[in-house]
């Protein structure tokens, strides 16, 4: 069960380039359930997530090189690419995604929990602007298939 | 982990009607590894199976009929057909195909064990001929795209 909360930002920390970040190009192949492929530096995936917002299962699932090139030629919508900074924050992980190509200027950061009760009991840092946990517009399924809206 | 033998069949138990009997459709958008959609009767399955013959790890996750069907349509090679009978047989349940379509006339058994150990033991009824369990000819996945084999 994945269980996690996303915010917009729009002012980013300083020394970025301090933290580990990842180069990761995902696209979709049904959104409900979420299909999903990934390649995240020299490793491929494919996801699949059950419906929900807040919390939902997950499974990721190793591809080699060819079959997710392959997969790729399937997708629907475009390509997302991003750049995401893993940066620790308390005794989590805030994934800060960068995104490039046609949803550049979009900035989310995502802060994956153990438990529903640490979701609710998390306190964002100053730089989070609105949370959208709940806006399934900020779904990265959503915006594949929807890149006019921004 | 699935761990199971396949079989090759040229003479049908008798009164197959008795045992339970499941109507399967099934096709492929990934091979290496398997990447498969599958209705079976009224449920829907998306199933990730990675390389192997003898023992593969498997994953099956429900889909919609709307994801299935979307999925379907970016399916590589046919969309495979068959009755799936069940029969009890010893400790086990043998998975009897009959294929329809293009494939009519192959009629496949499988049976699926709890170990490797309970695989090599495993003593065929009478009525199974040639195993095929390492003749990758014989995995659905490849039926589906070479259905000129046969």
């Amino acid at each position: 069960m994945e269980i996690e909360r996303k915010f917009l930002i729009q002012h980013l920390p300083d020394h970025l380039e301090q933290y580990p970040c990842l180069e990761i190009q995902q696209a979709y192949l049904s959104t409900k359930p979420v299909v999903r492929i990934r390649r995240q530096n020299t490793e491929y995936y494919l996801t699949y997530k059950s419906a929900g917002l807040l919390a939902r299962e997950e499974y990721n699932l190793p591809l080699t090189k060819e079959s997710y090139e392959h997969l790729k030629s399937k997708a629907d919508g475009i390509v997302i690419t991003k750049k995401r900074y893993c940066i620790p924050y308390l005794s989590y992980t805030i994934e800060l995604d960068l995104f490039e190509g046609a949803l550049q200027d979009l900035i989310l950061a995502e802060v994956e929990f153990p438990s529903r009760q640490a979701a609710l009991d998390f306190v964002p840092p100053r730089w989070f602007a609105k949370e959208v946990t709940y806006d399934p517009k900020y779904q990265n399924s959503y915006l594949a298939l929807h890149t006019q809206c921004f």
